[in-house]
């Protein structure tokens, strides 16, 4: 067991955020409670400030680089909080398990208001919400039934997951008032996890062709990239809503944007293969897309929440406690992560 | 008490409905097992109708004039069943209580699809959907925290109702897992009502100072038409959420827009006071007002679920039993309703 | 419509309760704030106290006689407010929906502390643990697995109902989290209705067959007295758990003594065909049955509770809206109730 | 990342358990599937059988001594499973960590029982369900509010944890339709922990003296034993109910046992300072004792839900995946556990 200490010396390297950005000033104060922070935030930790103020260090803040030569010079270190949503491969993770250093990232505060961002874009999909405004906009707006030819409600309707991860748990109770069966496909659950959620497990097959609303919420690994292809989407309902909140890697984009332009599926999406997408990309005219510029994470309010996660490991593991508020890299799966190095979402 | 009789006699005139409308082959077949059932659906129910088809009902579906002569010489009449949303002013109700004559009407069937559109703009406000989607078709959007400056979360933040009806009890299970307080301001409920909904029983000028979220769903009654005015919009936190899905009768339209056009709140409208809106009417172009052409209730699967549920309080009237799908006309406040004669949402 | 007058006149007979009983200091106070209330508490309502203190009065709160004759002379009479949860066979109920007279009943304060002693006796008979209790009593308790060996779980148990008043969907949410399928038989509510409280809709027979804990909260009737038989409990599965918690005369008392004292099924029971149980009786030694003293809805607090939702009716009735807080006699159903005449549970 | 193999090796030595007791014949089959399975069910594991038939495992399933010599020479070592609720000390944990070997515990299979159990003796408790059981069997029983002089009833009452695992979470879903207030205590978690789970963090002073109904559910650690002593028990609310379910360690006994004989609180206890209790022991015959022999988290249903549960863990570990159904031990916290070596509740 790790044991509490007198004082606990950390190292804070918040790049590409500021220290003011995630810490309120009460956040702030109670991280330099703990012991001895050396703050850094003028360029990269290069090997001389890591020698001087982190090698000596219980806990590092940040997301630079930490291979096994770093990582064997830090006797203390007990844990590196990365105040970013992934794991990114510049640390050596095989060697922080051997040496016991926990490496946690602040992936869970998104999952919130990206799962609210959903259930928005969701609802849209199917009421027609920004397309009967637009019309409205440029004078062709119909009224009442006339309006909604194409509309159907999430009440009753089934609900497919691709991944079930802090993400899609966190959309669960946003649509379970809706009353329909929802379905879940991940491939690192196994059946009995799903069902304790409430969920049908499923095949990515029968999520697909069963689900009227399919959310994806699925991460890159190295084993998934592109696996959503032209096959997928053509297996989906006519009318379905397909929502992507993730990452565009899952996707083929093409055949994605392909499926909607035919008017086979509804898309809302919030990640693109490059942002900013060009100016003439034609994701931009299509009616049954619905276009959300990376923002269902990024909100003010959850900078602030990244600190306040942040600082309530930090000070159990200051205790000598395992940390329950970040996500915690697993030896098994941290290896497969394939989040792009920087992503501020 | 109503006995259960052999046979009853059905005179069904649903204009503006049609039976074809509302009742599905298995509901019509379930209607028809009743006992005799007369449809009327060409043109309007005349007195030499009435008195051929009508006079010996047992139940009345439909809604058309109903004065005191007609009712008093329809000595079977357990109940008139209104497969509209609203209580019109051609029936002689008082005449209806004396009588013991029940007046229906299918309201409850619009609670839950317009609940799900009213969470939708919601959280289209709060987080700007509708409005980088626009962004997004003209170019100009931008990504992550700068998509998003004045962004809101629903989660955590205070959520307040005028009116406490069928709709806001819908509304209240799915803004549950936003976690937020819940206000709400109802004359006719008591404040004992209001807490075991889980709500705060407040006056309108706190639920409208106090919420971020502000959800009207009152309907329009000789008492509260235009009620809240510009000094209500004025009394709203800055850059609070306005979400009109009831009536346009209860709100100063103008003011409204002029509270949206200056920013001070955002607004989304399902209702306007004319309907379609003149073609260069200033609300087409205001930045902070979502516009949903009347469209918050009006779903094609709704039309067979306003045959289910009347069927359903039919089949319980027939066996001298009380209905309990239908919203039942009150004495003490049939009176007082204010809704256009015809209403199809 | 019934308007609202300047002062409004209260005639208050609460026997067999008491004033000081049910309404705190500041409810009487809101009471009396209503207009001129006279408290008549010493002995019976004769006729000349009715004459000359109720004749007049808006509200009669109480439980004496009101045929014909002492209505027609009432001519303010807007309603009669019992402050049992019965409706007694003396009160002319046809002649107070001629004259729009509204008669309520406070009966849904019981719900709540039924439905918590029903779950609190479900848990019991499933879990043994009053019977755990009494072997260590008497020292042959065993540990473990062997305490247990007939025990069962709720949790993913099938429950049935026999009814669904209010009673029945106060243990909804209490039972909602052990997950099991939830079947109800109510032969006075359509399937859809049913349905919308997230329940199966299923017959009499059905529900005991294939149901591990049956709640029995259907009140008697002149239609379904003694209606659960020796038949109906031999269809019930072996070792399943029967709940009683509404009133005796829906059960063949005997039959369900028989039923649990071979062992066929588990018993609790909070009625009594005769209150007190004649002290040899039987009941009081068979091992499967849990004995309540008619306690479950018998607690200090509902008291108080019973003025607060009186009051809060009384109110709404006082400004000319319709009541919501109390049970409501309904014209189909109110000469179809069989309660005893005095209940103070 | 630990790679998936052709075929895994499992080594299934389950005493005190059974593979029979645990493992119904479809999962056996499926854990046979995964590859070599040797099951050892005759005596300990003594060197040579470990050396023959353990030492090339991936996975051990058992509780048997796996000092660091066994650890280093099982190479292929990724998880070992104890088939029951606890770590024990015979396992060398940090040569576990170094080596990246999981250790995991079924635990979280009792949490639903034993919430189940701790709600029944909750509302025993608070209605004296138990008590009038007695009493009728003993022919002393009163009835409806003379049965009842101090109950209460859970609805909105307050209620505190002390210890917030598996088994407080488990219990939240079941008291939170009554709508109390809820604290909860936990040193080795932090506030916004205990917020997400809709819970206000505390002091122990502050659950014991604000709640009404207090839930035991700490685990005994090397630091915190006996630590609910005599001044904890009169810092409660006189007529407070504790419900003790965890471990008798975590309680000075005698002076729980003191608080309730008189009569200032209600104590259930499932778990005893010694099990068998002595025959003459005072707990035996005090009124406000409600006793229940470690029969909370013990029905048969348990037994198969622990083999599913390591079985799913099982699989995923053999699929090179992270456990997500089993307890993990966590390095901080591992060495602080104080359960009983055997422990088959």
């Amino acid at each position: 067991m790790t044991q509490a200490v007198e004082k606990i010396r950390l190292f804070v390297a918040p790049a590409p955020r500021t220290v003011a950005d995630i810490f309120s000033p009460a956040d702030l104060e109670r991280l330099h409670a703990l012991g001895e922070v050396f703050i850094h935030e003028d360029g990269p930790v290069t090997d001389e400030i890591f020698e001087q103020h982190a090698v000596h260090a219980h806990i590092i803040v940040g997301q630079f680089d930490m291979p096994a030569e770093r990582l064997m010079r830090a006797a203390n270190l007990r844990a590196i909080v990365n105040v970013e949503g992934n794991f990114l491969p510049n640390v050596d993770y095989a060697q922080c398990f051997r040496q016991g250093v926990r490496v946690l990232n602040v992936s869970p505060v998104f999952a919130e208001p990206v799962a609210e961002a959903a259930l928005g874009m969701a609802i849209d999909l199917a009421r027609g919400i920004s397309h009967a405004d637009r019309r409205f906009r440029n004078g062709t707006e119909q009224y009442g039934l006339d309006a909604n030819k194409d509309a159907f409600s999430l009440y009753d309707a089934p609900v497919g997951f691709v991944g079930m991860g802090d993400l899609g748990r966190a959309i669960l109770p946003l649509v379970a008032p809706f009353r329909g069966v929802v379905r879940a496909f991940d491939p690192w659950l196994p059946p009995a996890y799903i069902e304790s959620l409430g969920c049908e497990p499923a095949s990515l097959d029968t999520v697909l062709r069963e689900s009227q609303v399919v959310f994806v919420v699925a991460g890159v690994t190295s084993q998934n990239q592109g696996f959503l292809t032209r096959d997928e989407f053509a297996s989906m309902r006519k009318g379905g809503a397909f929502i992507l909140v993730s990452r565009a890697g899952v996707v083929d984009f093409d055949a994605m944007l392909d499926a909607a332009a035919t008017g086979h599926i509804r898309v809302a999406t919030d990640v693109f293969p490059e942002e900013p997408l060009g100016p003439g990309h034609r994701a931009r005219s299509i009616e049954n897309v619905l276009l959300s510029p990376h923002q269902a994470g990024a909100l003010d309010a959850v900078l602030r929440d990244i600190g306040r996660r942040a600082l309530a490991d930090i000070e159990l593991i200051a205790r000598g406690l395992p940390p329950v508020m970040c996500k915690i890299a697993q030896p098994e799966t941290v290896g497969l992560m394939r989040s792009k190095p920087v992503d501020k979402s």
